[in-house]
């Protein structure tokens, strides 16, 4: 189903604390803060945040435009030997561009109770229906990935 | 929920002819024939198809294409007065960006029985735990939809 090699809790953690980075990056200019990189063979090929507002484009989620960067970066669309790790669960549309991209592996920090499409309310990474199903860790830095989007959302109000 | 207004049946079926001529232009390039079109107040805003293979992004699906090619024209990511009319039932990316830009109707051509979204394998329309639901025509010139993919498919085997 997947090539993807063994990776380390110590590895996850790590890369998240990446993804955290964009996270605050992308708070700092006024964003929801979710951040995301995307890892093929130990190496970070692209790392993003959440650009919608600034952008108005609604695609300009955090795993989306990852993902694009690493498909530019590979020169294919498709990402068997790429890991996703994110600050939040994906939404529908990041998890629906996960699949498309054929993804071996998505890690995701907080989980997505009002949109979660990798286990919450849907889970698209395992449905033997589509013609792609992938590894997903999920929880990993849980809390701090939390804590950015309830700052983010109390100070606001 | 919507205030996108009335459109007729022709007008549907007008919309869908110049979704099925991108779709057409799609196969001609070897990509697979699915288009679309986002139809705003009236005016058609974006014509786009598939551009999978010559760009190598998985996200350039005909849906994804014309509704950020309609956002960079409102200049908002909100699309909640936008009609999408495109040839094929949407994938799980592509139902998702709809649900993301909050367009107000989706019109679909022949049903995606693999990988459907809007009716199909899931309902991301109309499912009220997410925080936007929207109109859908489903079955539109839908014979003229799925020769355009069996004729591709069939001459590539």
């Amino acid at each position: 189903m997947t090539s993807t090699k063994f990776e380390s809790a110590d590895q996850l953690h790590e890369w998240m604390g990446l993804a955290l980075a964009e996270a605050e990056a992308a708070g700092t200019e006024g964003e929801v803060p979710i951040g995301a990189v995307v890892v093929v063979d130990g190496e970070v090929v692209s790392r993003r945040h959440n650009e919608r507002e600034a952008t108005g484009d609604p695609t300009a989620h955090a795993e989306v435009l990852a993902l694009r960067d690493a498909a530019a970066h590979a020169g294919t669309w498709r990402l068997s030997e790429a890991t996703l790790v994110v600050t939040l669960e994906p939404c529908p549309m990041c998890a629906g561009t996960a699949w498309a991209a054929r993804v071996g592996h998505v890690v995701w920090g907080a989980a997505n109770d009002d949109a979660g499409a990798m286990g919450s309310l849907y889970n698209l990474a395992a449905d033997p229906r589509l013609n792609h199903e992938h590894l997903v860790t999920a929880g990993v830095r849980a809390d701090e990935c939390s804590a950015l989007l309830v700052n983010f959302f109390t100070k606001r109000r």
